[in-house]
């Protein structure tokens, strides 16, 4: 497994991956904190691709004032072990010069996608993800491009970018990975203590909760979801709601509330953004009314 | 010569061309009614380019309401027999709905140097500009693409945009090409009556006559440049300035009316937009303060 910090670097290398032959390319972007979440995608890479690339880059234009990218956890010699233990070519680790030089001028932004959800409480959060995702894909030009679907947010505006902006890449959506009891894997879970960890389950649980009572028909209107989700959640006594929303995926179209959910023809996603303490955790489900009827 | 209307076709003739190392693409994008300035850039290509692809499209989101989109000039014939007199190997011909098949979300936006000259009167433009240039790129991968310095602004947002986002892709800027009597050739110039276009000599006379003032040491000063610019062209009844500008170049940093231009170490611009009737004209001149004094 080679380790590259250099752009110039990383595309000699990978030039010459493709002169050899070595098949296609496929690329899994992280902000490093390696876990099996990140274990999966690359697995998935390494069947399908000749090279499999990972970047690690805690992107500071991602973050907004007074979020976590100063305290944001790293671990390089551990991330490096693990993407070795995963079959990894190349890790791609960037210092922050390296990726901006200058402070960037040119933004790639997606409208629409992003005025809701984690758009709406992290307002230029998305422009900063377009923007490093599109300079890595110009860089690394990958044929296969993987995120995990825990970001479904992220999966929709990404997709929209590819394909608004004809880039030439595949994007490879891969299911949420949880511990046992429930708990979307994250980075950001080394920040909860005991109390908020148990307390977190509530978002897996009443996503869960919500898919069985559509099932059921117990839950028929997307206002009855919100409402289920809302008051399930606010049970947490540590937990402070940031959304939680119905909608189509994966053009990200609100769900008015009386409106039946059986009469949707799209698949629905259930998404939660909630704070226990200082951390800000989301999770979410998707759904397919007409295959769930 | 092939004729190309559709993306997928487009790629795969490119894929074609690397894969039998028909050598490096060279790509010059236009929105046809080609000329010789377009022409240099064309001959140029041939020159440094295994494959020469010139793309023609009348790009509706860089014109504003109200600007010219409808009534650009198209002569798509014309445009196919002089390409093919330059040499070129491949003309690339998308309808808007191949190009936008959905309005876009995505928009590629450069700041800063947008928001002064052609960017300040034609909001917007440079949106659109760079959101189909970083199109056009990641359909047709170039290794060089050409741009004539006629548009000097859009060579700078260019550059800047590709410096940014690590496009792989060497921005190769060429020399204004004009009419024997100095009239820079535009796709527009066929808009101008004939009085409209004797007038129009005023642009260039101006522009060479403020450089050899700067060249004399009789203008000094950055104000007394543009006060001469302006007096100059103002002499012409039908001329309507937009504006009359001396920046630093490439970065289009403005220069103060009392800066001393002999202290000066960038390149500077001279540059103008000057309405003649409802045809809008810009013409520029590059000058080395310091290699001229």
């Amino acid at each position: 497994m080679k380790v590259i910090r250099t752009i110039d670097e990383l595309r000699s290398e990978l030039a010459d991956g493709r002169s050899s032959g070595r098949g296609p390319v496929g690329f899994i972007p992280t902000m490093g904190y390696l876990h099996e979440g990140h274990g999966s995608l690359m697995e998935l890479a390494r069947k399908q691709s000749g090279t499999v690339v990972v970047s690690i880059f805690v992107n500071p234009i991602q973050f907004g004032p007074g979020e976590d990218f100063e305290t944001y956890p790293r671990d390089e010699q551990r991330d490096l072990s693990f993407a070795k233990s995963k079959g990894v070519d190349i890790v791609f680790l960037p210092s922050v010069n390296e990726m901006y030089p200058q402070p960037t001028k040119t933004k790639v932004s997606v409208s629409e996608l992003t005025s809701l959800l984690c758009g709406a409480s992290r307002p230029g959060h998305f422009d900063g993800v377009t923007t490093v995702v599109n300079k890595l894909f110009n860089i690394v030009k990958p044929d296969f491009a993987y995120f995990g679907m825990k970001d479904a947010q992220q999966v929709a505006v990404i997709e929209q970018m590819v394909r608004d902006l004809n880039l030439d890449v595949k994007i490879v959506p891969c299911p949420i990975v949880r511990e046992a009891d429930g708990l979307a894997l994250s980075s950001r879970n080394v920040y909860l203590n005991d109390e908020e960890r148990m307390q977190a389950l509530v978002l897996s649980k009443s996503l869960q909760d919500a898919v069985d009572g559509m099932h059921k028909g117990i839950l028929t209107t997307a206002g009855e979801v919100r409402e289920q989700l809302t008051s399930a959640i606010s049970k947490a006594p540590l937990a402070d709601i940031d959304y939680t929303e119905i909608l189509q995926f994966p053009d990200l179209v609100s769900i008015p509330d009386d409106a039946e959910l059986e009469t949707i023809e799209n698949a629905i996603i259930l998404a939660l953004a909630v704070k226990f303490g200082e951390t800000r955790l989301i999770d979410n489900i998707l759904f397919q009314p007409k295959a769930g009827a």
